[in-house]
């Protein structure tokens, strides 16, 4: 079992639409934040890092349902957790809560493919990676 | 069996990210911006009609596969159709296809849900609506 | 003279474009959320009170002046500072820095016209509203 | 005297924010949208090969009025027009237009300073490029 992690994130005006709520595409943009965020402060290789290595990580599926809008003055956070690792694939699950009560505004799954930056073709994710994200 | 309508999206500089591809949540707007303009031009019933009348439709599930990138000067396209209607839900797949050969940049089922604007709640799409989508 | 204040910007990867800099567009998204802090925590009047009084500012001119290029990782702080009311107007000045040092990445002058909501005409700005801007 | 250059701009969903007009930052990427559409359609030196000649255009300076909303289903035109050359800067003017009339939505200048990506430092606009801007 992996650890749940979470970044909280701060709804920009920009991000409302003509519905007066998040707009739909910009829940990726806050998962997006998240993992940044979570490689530097929890797993300790930040996509810099990652990078300078010669690898990047690609969002190559996701799975979103939107459960309840969120509103600008909202509090909003970004849990994550790895689900599973295989072979150049790693599934991570998520959650985006709001508010004091930690509603649930969105989840769903992303799975990632590590990438080598050099040949632009998935790359088996190496074990020391793998062993950085047991936590 | 419904139709399968499309729109021609144009890549815009602020669409592409660090990666030097279009970012992933924009996939989300073209999406969106094909379905505004096929609901005008293939359903003959645009958003603005639909508000009129006192309805919304809502995102309230996104899959999608991202297959391959798109790069600022690639001409893209979005398909869709309807698969099928139950309730107040409207399920749609997508194709977003670049170049001339139409690959596919990326692929995905979205779950519409029809909200009524006064109760803010999922209300049952009329068949009158229904019939519009019978194309 | 008028005080100036400052919000705490978190630069999210959907900022950055395709030369890996902070997107030109998104420095005034930046400057909006600043104000949108500002008003509720130093002129003590939020947007939502703003608009739930009949009234909205609009953004009628912006002279941006891009002096350093803001990378993903870099913390940023928006400054502002009122410089005139004039009728239904009021001159901000402001000042978006980075890093420790904070060196100006950006600076220049917002224009902001009050509007009646019902009429949707610049409307004269209230004394009550000029007096709570007096700090 | 310098041509005015005009590209179409289909206003997309996403580009409305809550007060139901394209929001305001989003302006600027219609600019951008239409220097790039025109570099490569009016001047004939596309970004791209811009950029495998080891230069870049970069935003220095943007002066914006905005003038009048743009609603969702309204057409929009971005024209521009070289203003002059100075050094490493080009001025720029714009008018952003829309409707049937071409109404003014908002005007304006933005300065464009041509940077050497090697050297990431400002480079005198070579007389050659000058020249392809003659038109």
């Amino acid at each position: 079992m992996y650890s749940i992690f979470e970044t909280a994130i701060t709804v920009r005006p920009d991000d409302i639409d003509m519905n007066n709520h998040v707009h739909y595409s910009r829940y990726l943009d806050y998962i997006l934040m998240a993992r940044y965020d979570q490689m530097k402060k929890d797993y300790k290789v930040s996509m810099e890092e990652f990078v300078a290595q010669g690898y990047s990580w690609v969002a190559s599926e996701v799975t979103i349902q939107y459960k309840r809008p969120i509103l600008l003055q909202e509090s909003v956070t970004v849990r994550t957790q790895v689900k599973n690792f295989h072979g150049a694939q790693a599934l991570v699950s998520f959650w985006i809560v709001k508010g004091e009560r930690a509603k649930i505004a969105a989840q769903g799954e992303i799975c990632y493919t590590m990438v080598s930056l050099k040949s632009g073709r998935p790359t088996r994710i190496p074990d020391d990676i793998v062993e950085k994200y047991q936590v």
